[in-house]
């Protein structure tokens, strides 16, 4: 059976009451559940009232499956530079998984180490289309754009300092990229990442 | 027979003889050929070196076909919102067009007279992928991307005056969209755009 | 009797000690008072001294009414985009009202879903005045400004992250409105806005 | 006869041919026309096939009237800083009235002279509602908010250099207006804030 | 006798520890000392070591006397816009004053009601130098510099909130004001401008 | 006999006539007379109806005396880093000397060659006041301000490129200065650095 | 034996058992090893496994050495502008020193009193390659780039506040330095500046 | 005999004159000669007083040489993305020949074709220190640096538009470098990262 549109909470600045009390609402219309940006004080209270609601603490994602689902044949390759990223990645995958998509984790695969990339070129050249996720200069976007054939959406992250001004380094080098193919998203968006990713991976 | 990759020449700061010696390089490898951003003397000075070359020039673009081409029979929509952002449409849809890709453009169509867009929905609901083209407040993705479950290619232009700040004002608009499923290319990039529509809408 | 101007502190940056000794010496002028940005504990110590304050938890405002008020007639419409917008419609709601205006609230009619908000067209629409509040990309405010022939008070809210830069994306969204008849105030300035709205609902 | 809405024109980035065409078009309808950021060849070409076309040159507006009109009695105050904001005020006051609104400019009424602001205070009073057009700091908008209890519509403009930034200096203080009453629209937009002035007006 | 050059420290990043043996240090040389931005526990360090150090809570700021100072005739007058200044306004009187200079403060004279600030002009313009200290739209120092002959020493302070951007708007408008006499500091640098103008007081 | 307040005059954004027809009101006056970023042709239009008009070419002023002026004993102090700087340089000058102040030029003593500025020390450290004018990275206020005890107003040029971002890196660093006396003003501002230079002059 | 390229970690963002078990995989390849911007938990779990590990507080570095390392007869000399800009100082030191370089700091020599930096040039000059740290406004860079004929690698600090924008002041200083020979790492990166110090030294 | 210092003009923003009677007085020194952003017009008023002056269009350069120079055996390489970027590579290239640098471009090796780039590790990796010349994303840098270990100055170029913002994603790419061994220079500053580069091979 095809799996349905999931219901979706952005958790950030919300109490952890809010949030228990929309989920508890959602439940209501056995749909699957994201609510991301969740603190594991939420992932407690949304516990009580839902016994099998998962919590990835790295990704801050919890998830709540309702609908049976049959993963897709394709795949999201989801590439990431460092493992300061590694959140990001783990919000786009949980957030690509219950959407009901295959997903193949690529990391630690940053540009200045390119051998390692290409590497690994295979499974990311199998994918049907591929999320980038890299911090500091975002750089990865275009060593991969270049590489492969396929549609690449960019994560930019807020991994850095100083002259990275909360991300906007990345950001800029992803919109700039020299290689055709790429689209960019927020910065640390994995969510959105993998919602676009999901919606051309099922085409 | 398949559309292979085309050549592409970015021609902004090059000079006339620049882009005429190099478009004469790439007729050498019988490939279509894409000039963005080209004069109207340089459309003048390839023509001489080939008669059937093309030019848009709303588009500043100018097409060379090589490789016979069956077009999709998938379709994707270019949705804009003024008539200030035609040249943007203009280069997406040329591009579109020499991938192989069926187009339909809806314009006019901005989100201070939402009647107009929703009078169009159905063609912007009937493509695979759609580009949508906006200046000033970039509204129009977060709209379009709320009222189609499709994947949105949103190019931000630099139409506007003011706070709008060369297209900055519709760029971060559209990164920070409400909608799921908007992922964003460089301020006035209607080729990037559509290179990446391209490559979704022949999965 | 006509409601005459309100004292009004603002709170943020100032000690609990201070908001208390202020207010005590406003109570002397028997004025209606206003007390944004305040704290529960900057509430505790006002109630201390002035039983009937009242404390508007999520917008974070205290009123204190000394003039027997005849709300107006016509009425401020206030439409925001999301629950995380909610503290700024309170902050403009409360000041609406202590200024004797009408008000209505339009929330949860963000342009991803824009049925949501056109289903809601005629109370906004019977407004003598409208209140926009978003957040993110603030596009509410232009699909608003579209579809109604009043004066939009617009405020632009810090909700968001990336590439939001604290309300940045909003602000320049509102500013650059393709549709007449939008003015901007401060990101998060629910204050101003209601103070602007009260001003030209009771012409 | 109750005053319509009027066509709008945004002339910059479209050739004269175009706003020639567009023009024509829109003299089918029978109603007011408005074409900003006009250039005086716009007008001439305009003039060939409308013979009572006017252009203020200084405001870059052209405005053909169909609708008999009737002024308001109420008034729009026009105040501004310096002569080089001429040109925004003029765009405002051409809009204005061709609005329907009766106009009242005050000039050259910069902060630097405090005197001549205050001189002209009755007639800043008397209006129903204020434009207030500044450039370099934007000070005005605050100084007449502190000194008039009507609705405010503040246009920064780009005059001024260096750290002005193309007007920013003045939109961000505006924005930052430590005066109730005061709400922004885009660097240099006259017509804009007489749109919205207008509404108020004619409340 | 005439008062020599203070030793100066600035606090901010330092530890208890460091600022308390920097001071311990500096009072071998028998000079005066100011340390600026230093906290209560600061103060309660150095308060061991040296029993006359005055500490300035407001203003962040401790000065020990060392030299027997006789205070200029003539003083710098200290104008600030609202209470939410007066930590910048503590920080320059304690610094001008340990200089040697008479300082009068004139508060909570916003542009917002003029007539304050008016009724105050005597004192103003009785000064050698002014210290004019603004938050938010920074307009008061473009006021003063209209209405009074002195060199004027304009601080931004970073008190406001939103498109503020920690004190940006003021101290753009400061730089473009468009009254002739106002040099700027940086945001929030009382210091710095009592030490400029100590320098202009004493010529 | 003293110098009175010259009659001052922005040209930028004005046309020759405009320009012409407001000296020939000042002329009424008998007042002095300064016009800033002048051109050649305004100059020759001022010329033919004010035989003793006087242009400096470099600062782009033009001046006119009506007054008979005693220069000042002391002196106001100009210090340029490099020959780009000149035209700034020009500006001010002109302006002080117009307002009746001594000046000594120190040029092209820019810190990438300390030597040059260390050997001009005596004729900087005998001015009463120092006007330091810098672009790129406007180290220059700060070795000035560390060298000398006198108050110090920094000049930011527009002389650079790329990471200058139009002078706003050397306005940055003259904020930040690490040495105490030193207060900017706008970019370029030759003329409002030598009006305040002037003021403290002449005390 | 020559000294191999050590093992880095970049602790920000890393939780105490991260960098732990990080650091005991590395210890398996018995190389040196750095760890940057670490805590002093993560120094205490490191020292649990492995007792000769170096904590230098200031710098917030772990160091490891593993390999005997002769220091080049050439050294780094690090220069820097103030006693906050230590921890810089510090990370480039270990950096230097773990990787074998003979270092020389010469601190507290800011252009505010160029004769502390004048005293100290033999040393300066003495060097191979040169570190400049300075925050504020970084002209430390410029004023020794004129001095010296080295390459002088210069580090931006993020010391300072308001207009010093975390660093951004100094960084665009030092890209415009007006001095040849100067080249610039990212903000507060001591690390990086040691390290491309150390493969010049090491030439 | 080695190579002396030349002497050095920067011609932006001077007149033809001006850099013509420059570059007569510098003959009379007998040095070598780099004039910079130099036109056509500027190169042929000084061929009329010195015969043998060069000019590199392309790099708009004009030297003179007056030193008898031998080449050093080392080499600098020139690593560019794309030919856009030539302008930059040829004024670092004319700066680098004339210091009596050794020189070899590798240019076209954009990270969007890494093969290209793979395909000439041999010379590059040849190099005492490479000079990295990029725009649009600066992703080279990196690449680079992760694939050599010698010192890289990277050169970011205004290349771009849109998000470029004139340099500045190039340039914040390469600040934040996740690879190590790489410093930057301001955007566009060929002939600055060929002095430090001489520098540094020459040690
Ligand atoms: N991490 C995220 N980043 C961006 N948008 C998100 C994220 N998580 C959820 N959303 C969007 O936020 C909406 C929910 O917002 P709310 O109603 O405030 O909880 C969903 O419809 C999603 O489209
Ligand atoms: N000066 C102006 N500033 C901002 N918006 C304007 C201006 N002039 C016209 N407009 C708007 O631009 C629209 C016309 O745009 P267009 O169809 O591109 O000519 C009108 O509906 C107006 O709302
Ligand atoms: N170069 C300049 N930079 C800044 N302000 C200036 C300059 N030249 C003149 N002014 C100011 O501009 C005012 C004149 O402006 P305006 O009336 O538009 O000609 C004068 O009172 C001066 O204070
Ligand atoms: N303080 C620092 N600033 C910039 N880069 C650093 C710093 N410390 C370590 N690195 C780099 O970060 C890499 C390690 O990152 P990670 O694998 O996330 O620990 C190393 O290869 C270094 O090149
Ligand atoms: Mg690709
Ligand atoms: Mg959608
Ligand atoms: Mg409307
Ligand atoms: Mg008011
Ligand atoms: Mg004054
Ligand atoms: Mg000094
Ligand atoms: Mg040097
Ligand atoms: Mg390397």
């Amino acid at each position: 059976i095809r799996v349905g549109y999931p219901e979706v909470i952005y958790c950030e600045g919300k109490t952890v009451e809010q949030v228990k009390s929309i989920v508890e609402f959602m439940l209501t219309k056995n749909k699957n559940i994201i609510a991301t940006r969740a603190s594991e004080e939420m992932y407690k209270a949304v516990k009580e009232i839902c016994e099998d609601a998962n919590y990835n603490k790295l990704g801050r994602i919890i998830t709540i499956r309702r609908t049976e689902e049959k993963y897709t044949d394709s795949y999201i390759a989801i590439v990431a530079a460092g493992t300061s990223d590694l959140p990001v990645v783990e919000e786009a995958a949980e957030t690509a998984k219950i959407l009901g998509n295959r997903v193949e984790k690529v990391i630690d695969v940053g540009v200045a180490g390119i051998h390692r990339l290409l590497a690994n070129l295979d499974i990311i050249r199998g994918a049907k289309v591929i999320i980038v996720v890299a911090g500091m200069e975002g750089a990865l976007a275009s060593v991969v754009g270049g590489l492969v054939d396929k549609p690449i959406i960019a994560v930019p992250t807020s991994v850095g300092y100083g002259a990275n001004f909360g991300g906007l380094s990345s950001l800029l080098s992803m919109l700039n990229s020299c290689a055709s193919g790429v689209s960019v998203v927020n910065i640390d968006n994995g969510f959105g990442a993998a919602y676009i990713a999901s919606m051309i991976n099922k085409i």
